[in-house]
């Protein structure tokens, strides 16, 4: 174990004082040699951002001899592409992200930093996974995530992921007696409805706050994420990372839009 | 045309002032009516952020019959949350982003806001294009997208876009007699190569600008967008939003992962 001791890049969105990311290191310190990388400050929403117009800057906050933990004024995506290219001398073995307070499920992966983080790992063909616990309070009860991760990620290591696959995972809020077991499922097809949510200025005109609901598209369907979480199991969706539309490239090809194809 | 005038939702990332914004709403303006809503400062590799822990603001800063500009100072996905459910009385026919003063190909499409705002159209079921061209100079000439993007646009609203799917096309920056005609093609499996370069700052330490190179994974394909677009031919990726990786669910069904599973 000592000689090949899996290297486990970790990082976040809700900043590295988060309650998820301490305990989403602790569950998986043992596997091997653990190194820290997250934001100083909340960055959920952040999505796939990257930080190219500010300079970035980290620093070492603590480390021992297998634990090494470091902050950046950067986003998620920034902190793995430090941690990969710039702080870290080896590649790591594989990415952990989160534990994210809040889901990530259905469209949220578009917005999610959490997620853009394990796909950035993906995109450097690093097994990743983005773990999401559906509890958005700041002193969310983890503990029962605890046996799922260390088996997903021990899985993880040793059967590896395929080319361009990283796993959104999700845990249900509830105590771990509750809890049914895994499945294996899809990303539900469903966005958010949006609402402003108008204030006043006290010196005059006004802003907004965003917020919303969410809804589903499809409410019937029971091989989804969102349907998963919801009915009291840890979800997975194996996700990738080419979003072309396969199905609609004959379709395409039939329209008039070659305007210039004569000059070929 | 005066009753059933299309309207014509219209976002970039480079900014309300940026050339390809206005470019592209004066390419399509006699076809309905235009609403502008668009970023107050560029927000450029800002992918799907949105605002939540600040308020946004918007206001109108021009406006004749068929023509509204609207800036605001969140991202582009915010931009078009606003203006489909906060600004706009009707559901636009269309919605339009970029013209990107620089290219979205392959893995950019992760970290583009241009891209992003198209999807968050396609989320909420409107037929949604991003425009992008291959040059990033504030200067750009946009003079040879013109009629590509008018029959694009026009054959968007006469023909639709399947559900869940909008497009990402891309223009090479070349004159129009030199560009070859629309190439129909997939998402090139590329990432990018990180490098950060070391700056010293006045005060003591050091801080890093992200800077890095492209690489392709598969440097021979013919049938990607890259390659399309370097071989002077404008390309169009149907962009899909479901990232569930469907060939790997089998194989994940196949790990040891169901550890409560026997609780079912």
């Amino acid at each position: 174990m000592t000689e090949n001791k899996p290297l486990i890049l970790i990082t976040n969105d809700d900043g590295v004082d988060a309650k998820g990311i301490k305990f989403l290191a602790e569950t998986v310190k043992d596997f091997g040699k653990v190194v820290v990388v997250a934001p100083a400050q909340p960055m959920s929403a952040q999505s796939h951002a990257i930080t190219v117009r500010d300079p970035l800057r980290y620093k070492l906050v603590s480390s021992t001899e297998n634990f090494e933990v470091y902050v950046c004024n950067g986003t998620p995506v920034d902190c793995i592409k430090l941690g990969l290219h710039q702080i870290m001398s080896n590649v790591p073995s594989i990415i952990l992200s989160g534990i994210n307070h809040g889901p990530n499920l259905s469209a949220s992966v578009f917005y999610s930093g959490t997620m853009a983080a394990a796909i950035e790992g993906c995109l450097n063909q690093i097994p990743s996974i983005g773990f999401s616990l559906d509890d958005f309070s700041h002193n969310a009860d983890f503990s029962q995530t605890r046996p799922y991760i260390r088996q997903i990620v021990q899985q993880t290591l040793e059967q590896g992921l395929a080319n361009n696959v990283c796993l959104n995972v999700n845990f249900p809020a509830k105590p771990e007696a509750s809890i049914k077991g895994v499945k294996i499922v899809r990303q539900l097809h469903g966005k958010w409805r949006e609402e402003f949510i108008q204030r006043e200025h006290p010196h005059g005109g006004h802003y907004y706050w965003l917020s919303g609901d969410f809804i589903s598209m499809e409410p019937e369907a029971t091989d989804t994420d969102t349907w998963a979480v919801e009915n009291g199991y840890v979800s997975i969706v194996p996700t990738q990372l080419d979003l072309t539309a396969h199905h609609f490239i004959q379709n395409l090809k039939t329209w008039n839009l070659n305007v210039y194809e004569e000059k070929k």
